[in-house]
């Protein structure tokens, strides 16, 4: 049987631990090309360079790992790859990550991860974004292993159009993950403020600081649910139309 | 009575056209404070700087137009602007634009200026995002009259914590707009790629390129009701699960 394509990308850029960790694991069933932002990319949202050009270098990290590393963002790395790079190629699946810190919440507006696959599912690809919820625990294992498990569930069941799955993993040992939950985007916020701090020249700048303030109750949202040690699934579309209010405010009689 | 304090912001920056039409008009019924990018930020999604510092300086285009540029993306700006220059301050609405090309259909997720507004959105004040449907018409009055109206009408009647409205004005002489429609998040997305080029030094890059490819069928859409001359209020939130793929993916049997 013929092996599924798969393309990886990230937003920590392609020299990072987590992406190769998952190249290896999916690499084990699967054809797969790289294409990944050459430097780290986090809280990018959803950019796109429309502005400027973008480079691409073909990058050899080692003899056992290479990829396509884009002067860019992690949406203009899918874009590239689908567009161009693998042009006339069906890819069967797209996968971001894996992420050194989760993706929940409202973080998940913030996320490069995720808008690298949420470009996947806008170009047609069924994609799955994976993150550990964690900045200093440093074993990706039991997030690729689980990867890889989910990826052949969707390469068999598919996903629908125009929706991708966002994974969270627990920073923990494997023994100690709980099982897998299917969770909503939780609606829990940042505290956060700009620390005012002054240059050795004297002049003025800011630089963000805070932490989650956690506004959920229990395990059917994704930060809880990773919290209590789970794996969090959660399905993740782009009509972003809050359909209650429209069907409210259709009674509002503006005029210009 | 107190006049209401309005923060503006865009992502077309702080000297564009659009932002200074659209202060003209708000700063006759309300206290108003522009905090925006120093420079354009298209289609940089809902980035935020966090692994860099932000610097901000008080701007003076001219003696009647000034506010505080700051060297980051829109949600920056925002976030700045609640968190430390205005803290303490109740915010009563925010306003983002004028920007210069639609924010419809798939371009919501790509969107700086809508972004700016979902900052606002998530920090609990009552925003609206407002563009003029081209790149090239330059006359911002409709927009910025309908922004002033659309934002009366908010002040008073509020809006659902978590919704933000997403306003597009066709690039039409005012005359010839045929009315306001409430719409949904249209489907169209965009048929792209990269075009190849080779820099004086003979080396290769890449540059987007392509147009919207038209998927809806009627004006119950953002991109159809400004194609056809209609001013589009499309309510527009950050609750981003698919509750209905949520659904079915709680029978799939998948672990660890």
């Amino acid at each position: 049987m013929k092996k599924p394509l798969i393309l990886i990308s990230n937003d920590d850029g392609i020299e990072s631990d987590g992406i190769r960790t998952l190249w290896r694991e999916i690499r084990k069933f699967a054809e797969v090309v790289v294409v990944a932002p050459h430097t780290q990319q986090s809280a990018v949202g959803h950019a796109v360079t429309v502005s400027n050009p973008i480079r691409v270098r073909k990058n050899l990290i080692d003899k056992n790992f290479y990829g396509f590393a884009v002067e860019g963002s992690p949406a203009d790395s899918v874009k590239l790859a689908v567009r161009n790079l693998l042009k006339g190629r069906k890819i069967d699946l797209l996968l971001s990550g894996i992420n050194h810190g989760s993706n929940t919440a409202i973080n998940i507006i913030y996320s490069g991860t995720v808008s690298a696959a949420t470009e996947g599912t806008i170009l047609g690809i069924p994609s799955i974004a994976v993150s550990l919820a964690s900045y200093t625990f440093n074993d990706f294992s039991a997030s690729a292993v689980f990867a890889a498990k989910l990826s052949k569930y969707v390469l068999k069941k598919g996903l629908p159009k125009g929706t991708l799955l966002n994974v969270n993993v627990p920073a923990v040992k494997k023994e100690k993950i709980k099982g897998v939950l299917m969770t909503m985007q939780g609606k829990s916020v940042w505290d956060d403020h700009y620390e005012s701090r002054l240059d050795p020249n004297k002049r003025e700048y800011f630089w963000l600081t805070g932490k989650m303030k956690i506004l959920d109750k229990n395990n059917s949202c994704d930060e809880i649910a990773v919290n209590e040690n789970y794996i969090s699934v959660t399905p993740v579309h782009y009509d972003l139309t809050d359909y209650v209010t429209l069907e409210k405010i259709k009674s509002w009689k503006i005029k210009l």
